[in-house]
């Protein structure tokens, strides 16, 4: 990969968009536009309505200041008046902080200019493309995503993603009867000697389709695995996709909550480091390591802000926002006026960095929530280092009870690695000399043995009320005779669980992982005789 | 037709999704959800981010009453303070009039349940369908009619559309292969004859597509016909699309801005009438006539509020909206809370009355406007009925002026329909007789004459400071080789152009109208001699 010129230079991308987004022409009613502006111009043009007659004369909004202390237990916030400033969008000759007026109307669909230029001086403060970007508002990053497809991706395509992948993008893309190739990854992303080998031997003949062109990455504490991928591996992806001329779609929802360690020690208040220090214990993105164009970033305020508001932003190739402008005109128009108004307004008062600074209170509180999960995995198992552990081959850590019959050895139940962002923590369960599964394993019955107990088991602890999300909603799509574990080529015996650390309390947390571990007791320690239909109900 | 039943009763219209929808299924995540509800349940499921952690604590927002005065030249209301309410979104134990951290956080997809209901109250008060409908929330008709489109439509499929159509509903389908059928309208709407007659004989093969299935119609106040399609020859249009299979979706957002015709008198200010009165005074709707679920209905806000909401709500057959929601959930998600929380906020003050008396309020500030564009018409040109006037195989009105040469009779400018509702007048101009018009068409240098005067016109009106919208930017799209106005087969020697009377003052109005005619007036009476080129720079 020496070779690879990294001089800054937009490559001709353009053959990458696919047939039906070329075929997009800009709206003629557009081109009438600039002419409204002449002045004396009398316009009969046009199909706005008049804004004389829309009922709201002005909205004001309370909100928190970018230091405000956060208590993660509180749903709501009983801030003293120093930590609340107060917005106010208005209408007529003294609006407040911004006029309402222009909110109200249509939009042109890029998106309020005042909030792009924001949005590209954050990218630019925070990423520093080295390439000529774009940005262009979307109605949060599901909508980014389908549009993105729309860009990119023709019918019956594949999409590479990484092994467990956010099912939400995969249900868009099922249904066009696109399909992913999924790679595997070790604590630190997609192994890309793997990426590598089969974008090297793709067979378009024997596949039935021409080799992936869009990789789709949330790179930063990825949903499920809460994986982040350090800077050396994105070099190496995104050399491999320069050289296999792949579009990296990155959605990044969770970038600015990046955490230090489990082990290292916590202040007792939030004490904002300066932007540059802050910025500088992000890992680079994509994005700033794009010196072609090829990265597509999806941004989002869903996580900084809050989800309701439906509103982030592209940061692209130009030839690639282009595209998505004219999607945006026809597919959905702008983001709602209301959600924008409130984001400028709220960033104008904070600033970029007081709102770099917001962001790491988030960090903070988050960081706190990981912390506690952790924590509680310490209390009610043996959590080893893999190398120590009973499957030493797994990377990460190992939760383990004691067995009640095998002399006390410690026998593993899940691994799983240190969110170092994210709201998640994956877990890999080890099935192997779980009586009840090598039951169900042996009997023969059972088409896919380690999904039938993994359901079994997320059912035990449903009904001790404790809710984790099973694994296999993030399995890659690869078509109906993919489904089962053997037939995804997974790893026999182990089968996989999400814990979201983002929503219980910390009481919630405790309980649940003690009622979690009460039910993994009663199948490791293989105490377990009965059906668990007789000894549960 | 008097065969039919028209006792209300579901009939089976699953045939008409398309594959990729049908293909759609549930998130799985989205079956967790309803554990989640349990008494003591501790979720570690889900991935939403922490309620306290929104920087947003509250929203107030100031909004008129139903009845507040409007004054249409104003562009700020200043309403005295009875005629002004507030609205409080606030969080925690008093939240004001609704506890704002729901419409904060991430939704299901389908909206938010009150919203909904309100929605379906009030489409029982206005529509009273006969059929068992759903309501689903919807982030504006643009995406509204995508999400049909992706529901309906395969590619290359053919839509039916009238004669002039809405260019933003084509620009989103043209790139997917598919093609309009246009059917010619008189002032009551598409001529049922051709409809019939179009679809009895459709060969699939010679047309190489099945007949269609999907009928787009702006039956009130088209956009940009302004004709309002009137009861009888709605209940035949139906009636036709029963016999024939086809699906109405009915994009309606005009329809509450329905005015007495031009000449009834009007009242000094404003007198709201009764619900029930009111109600009487509008046109049934398709919905209002579905005996069979087969009308998909597309509510807007974006013209009774404002259209920076982008918020709106189907209104169709379950089955269809069902599958609409799984689109919803993969493509957009809910719309956007603070647009959900200030619709049920202002809607709950209101109530559903008090929501149809301001339509009223606005239907009576659109119809001023209206008068004064036709008040205008009248000043400039002499406007006769089609049957006095020199073009008499029209109907509606005409707009002559007095020739110069031709011992003064009145010469045809352009003919119209006094627009019973909308925001539209559109006007249908005559070429024949005009030298410029003669001198382009008789050189033969000129590939479509018609489309290249009407050019010709638009730009002088432009320099004059007058914008207009033309009237090719509607035609149906039939593939590139029907372009021309001979190709599409149009009324030779005519050409459309499009009013709004929206957003103008009345004075812009007159001198707009004004400025138009003086341009007129230089090409029709003939004193025109020069190149334009010469002649005006």
């Amino acid at each position: 990969m020496g070779s690879i010129d990294r001089t800054p230079a937009m490559v001709d991308l353009s053959h990458h968009i696919n047939s039906k987004s070329r075929a997009r022409r800009a709206s003629p009613l557009k081109d009438i536009i600039k002419f409204m502006s002449y002045d004396g111009m009398i316009s009969f043009a046009g199909g706005l309505p008049h804004p004389s007659l829309f009922p709201l004369e002005s909205a004001k909004f309370e909100c928190l200041t970018p230091t405000a202390p956060l208590s993660g237990d509180r749903h709501q916030h009983k801030g003293q008046s120093d930590d609340v400033l107060s917005l106010v969008l208005g209408r007529g000759p003294s609006p407040g902080d911004i006029d309402l007026t222009q909110f109200l109307q249509y939009g042109s669909g890029a998106g309020n200019r005042q909030l792009i230029d924001l949005a590209k001086e954050l990218t630019t403060e925070v990423h520093r493309p080295p390439c000529e970007f774009e940005c262009l508002l979307h109605p949060g990053n599901t909508n980014a995503w389908a549009k993105v497809v729309g860009l990119l991706c023709e019918d019956s395509d594949f999409v590479i993603v990484e092994e467990f992948t956010y099912p939400s993008a995969q249900a868009l893309w099922i249904p066009l009867g696109i399909k992913a190739v999924p790679f595997p990854a070790d604590t630190e992303g997609i192994l890309t000697s793997s990426l590598r080998k089969t974008l090297l031997d793709w067979d378009e003949k024997e596949r039935g389709a021409k080799r992936p062109h869009v990789l789709y990455l949330v790179s930063v504490g990825s949903n499920p695995t809460g994986i982040t991928i350090p800077t050396q591996r994105r070099r190496e992806i995104y050399d491999i996709c320069v050289e296999f001329d792949t579009i990296i779609v990155e959605d990044d929802p969770y970038y600015s909550l990046q955490y230090p360690s489990y082990h290292t020690p916590k202040e007792e208040t939030f004490e904002p480091k300066t932007t540059k220090d802050f910025l500088n214990t992000l890992v680079p993105t994509f994005l700033s390591l794009d010196f072609q164009g090829r990265v597509i970033r999806l941004e989002s305020f869903s996580k900084t802000l809050f989800p309701g508001l439906r509103l982030g932003y592209f940061v692209a190739n130009p030839i690639f926002t282009e595209r998505l402008l004219r999607a945006t005109e026809v597919e959905t128009q702008d983001s709602a006026g209301l959600s924008q108004g409130f984001v400028l307004a709220l960033l104008n008062r904070w600033g970029v960095d007081g709102y770099l600074t917001w962001l790491q209170n988030l960090q903070c509180q988050y960081r706190t929530r990981r912390d506690w999960l952790l924590d509680a995995f310490n209390r009610s198992f043996t959590v080893l280092p893999a190398d120590k552990s009973p499957v030493p081959r797994d990377q990460g850590l190992v939760a383990c009870v004691e067995s009640s019959q095998a002399g006390g050895e410690l026998r593993p139940v899940f691994s799983f690695v240190d969110p170092g962002a994210g709201m998640f923590v994956w877990c890999k369960f080890y099935f192997g000399g779980v009586e009840r599964f090598a039951g169900i394993e042996s009997s023969g019955d059972s088409h896919d043995p380690e999904q039938d107990f993994a359901d079994e088991l997320w059912e035990a602890w449903a009904r001790e009320s404790v809710l984790l999300t099973p694994g296999s909603y993030y399995h890659a799509w690869q078509g109906p005779e993919k489904m089962t574990t053997r037939a995804r080529g997974a790893e026999v015996r182990t089968a996989h669980f999400r814990f979201s650390f983002a929503t219980p309390t910390r009481d919630q947390i405790d309980f649940g992982v003690e009622r979690l571990a009460k039910i993994v007791s009663r199948f490791w320690q293989q105490r377990y005789r009965l059906k668990w239909s007789t000894c549960c109900s």
